[in-house]
């Protein structure tokens, strides 16, 4: 069913929505929706199913029922932290790959220091990008963003069983060829890449090191890749 | 075995070349070369091996044999024509991924206008953004850039077996369940998706519509994300 975020979307009646103008565009002209057709609204937690009514140019949206959003499969992304720009476009990319929980990592070669009074503005700032993402990709819920850790602190966190580590060294597995089953982390490393400490850390914490194929990309290609194909290994079960 | 790119580098000595600081350090503290290891050095369409000395604080590398690039297997990738900023971005994820040819695509939905007097220009612009983005991958060559064409005239190009369409109709194959061999190509459309008609002709072209998962990306991530896979499809054979 196609889908729609309702942030920007009045309610005119009780049961009727009136579709805002981006959304209601995407509907008729990208996913060719009729008049008649059911979607889904997605409005905070709550999963809206609409039926399409085209009244007088304007789109509408009658709700057929509504019902919590379904529980999702983890996808864990831990991003080593970059500069401002590299960092918040891998952000948004990996929430726009099915990212479902963010880690920002201070690594040995993060260049970028936040000290802890700038943190609070950086998460502020980080989480209002992926409230933008998740409403452009259309997706059940905004990431949980975490307060950022260092490599040797992630034992701390509760991470999924199947863990992969994108490294360039030679020997990794491709990470097409890995098998996870309902819930899994990747970890991904700053420009200058790992240290060799934190390379041996993320081995021990039981992380598998995967490769993305030849090429070397950037952090954010990195990070939307190895996010992107992971959720498309988690949804083929 | 780890490689650079040679551009920024210089031959102090017939058979020996001075190694520009941020390749060294890419090699010295990224790839954690030791001296006396062999690395390639990429310049032009040349493939350098290079033996790996420090001296005073510099690194060199001795020339052991150099030869011709090998071939690499056409990677083509069809980009709907979106707003520069995207456009650009698309450009250089892609070629980070794997793209060894892009056609820039006229589609009916681009927002963008490019007119003959300004094409030239854009194009100059793009293929400075591909140099980089080589450069940055450290990739045997810069992707062949073709001129802007509409979908209808794609036929007129000499394209692999191997054709995939991102669409986000349901239906659609995975596309990480696809197995291309030696060359492919994969066509991602502009923000506002394809039209109807765009899609029926690439379908008559033999591009089989895939997906790319349940999430909707922006056609930047959508076409880093296409490429990577499709070039470790390739890669596997």
């Amino acid at each position: 069913m196609p889908r729609i975020r309702l942030e920007d979307s009045s309610k005119i009646d009780n049961n009727v929505w009136l579709i805002e103008p981006s959304e209601a565009h995407h509907l008729l002209h990208v996913r060719r929706c009729k008049e008649g057709q059911k979607v889904e609204g997605l409005l905070g937690d709550r999963l809206v199913v609409l039926r399409l009514e085209v009244r007088d140019d304007k789109l509408l949206g009658h709700v057929e029922w509504e019902e919590e959003c379904p529980p999702e499969r983890s996808l864990w992304v831990l991003l080593g932290l970059t500069k401002a720009e590299a960092f918040e476009l891998a952000l948004r990319q990996v929430t726009e790959c099915g990212a479902t929980v963010i880690v920002p990592l201070r690594c040995e070669r993060s260049v970028v220091r936040i000290d802890e009074k700038k943190e609070a503005a950086k998460m502020a700032r980080w989480n209002s990008i992926l409230k933008e993402a998740t409403k452009q990709a259309r997706a059940f819920r905004v990431p949980k963003l975490f307060p950022l850790v260092q490599v040797k602190d992630i034992t701390t966190l509760a991470l999924p069983a199947f863990k992969y580590g994108a490294f360039l060294d030679e020997g990794s597995v491709e990470l097409l060829s890995c098998r996870p089953k309902d819930e899994a982390a990747i970890a991904i490393g700053p420009e200058g890449d790992w240290s060799d400490e934190e390379k041996k850390m993320l081995v021990e914490f039981d992380f598998k090191p995967v490769s993305l194929g030849a090429r070397i990309m950037r952090a954010p290609t990195a990070a939307a890749v190895g996010t992107a194909v992971l959720s498309m290994l988690l949804e083929k079960g």
